[in-house]
């Protein structure tokens, strides 16, 4: 008897959420280049020339994080808000709904899509309503998930 | 043999821990209508009317957020920061402390009730201490899942 | 036939995952008790005495928030950025990667290990580069399990 992990749904749940945690872990990354790069950082013990700063100087660099890492800091939220609900409802999706697997492929394959567009237009400050539009995709993705896995256990 | 996917404990665990996530994201939902009705966004590309705004009425703009708005943002990071952890402690809960039907069932809908009261006291600014009461209630319903499931596997 | 959850790797990635669980929901617990030694709040509502505070006085202090609580909050937010995807990684390395228990406990111990040297680190404002070398060791660890996870379905 071949078990729920061993069915070609549960090994699409496995790819395409992994993939989307590390398009979030890669956040992280990205937010450390950025601070080093723009010389900005949230705690005073990160500026390695702290000694050479006036308390006053140091006081301004806290107060003051720079524009663009603040934006990298807003995308990366709206991953964390985002991405671990979609890999929570993705486990009860395949698990309690019995999906077929193209239906898996493609909530997953739209969602992780729309979370890489997401970034991408949020990371260049695209106009309007393109990153609208992608938040907009992998939600309702995520809701098609959940609702259909709500309605099986109902 | 009824494979765990199959037993009433987890059918539970899927109905409240996909209403919980539901519930939050509806906080998604309720900060994009606030931001529309506020006009109040984090970003410069959007303000459709940027154009007409100098840029010192933008700077100024994207410098005071909303306070109502900046308090559905609170409740939502409060979602953030109890219904996921809540959710993997409610798989661990039952795929190892072996629960009966009715403890999972007044675990999740404790937490569920718990957490929808916390956003109306939040978001209402009802007095406290209602808001840190309801808080409370989903915190230890978290707390004790998780010691159970500690204890079972050690 | 053993299922999957009677596994001693899974029976580890239950007690490290809970574990990890419990030292974030404990950044919760402190952030109420400093909020409470240094009387600093973020909502109105939160002020006890806030009838005897003008509103000018009101407005000041909910501007201003404690720095040692902002840590706190910062501390917490690293680890929301970190240990739900360190646990849904789990998740998948197990059910997908086919590791041995060795293999398991290590990758488990290692990353809560980082994470509570992380928050005494960040919490006691250590010098750097002691917090970015416990940041590191925790997010290659679950990087390691996502790509086992990842290779193994690919």
């Amino acid at each position: 008897m071949a078990s729920v992990f061993e069915t070609p749904q549960f090994e699409a749940f496995v790819k395409y959420g992994a993939l989307s945690l590390a398009k979030m872990l890669n956040m992280s990354l990205l937010t450390g280049v950025v601070r080093m790069a723009k010389g900005s950082f949230a705690n005073k013990e990160d500026y390695k020339s702290s000694g050479r700063l006036s308390p006053d100087e140091l006081k301004a660099k806290l107060a003051t994080p720079d524009p663009f890492l603040e934006r990298i800091r807003r995308c990366h939220l709206n991953d964390m808000e985002n991405i671990p609900p979609f890999i929570l409802t993705g486990l009860f999706f395949v698990l309690a709904a019995n999906p077929t697997l193209d239906s898996c492929n493609w909530h997953f394959r739209i969602f992780l899509a729309s979370r890489i567009l997401h970034s991408i237009c949020y990371i260049l400050a695209l106009p309007q309503p393109s990153r609208l539009l992608c938040f907009t995709v992998g939600f309702v993705t995520t809701c098609s998930m959940l609702l259909r896995a709500i309605a099986a256990v109902w």
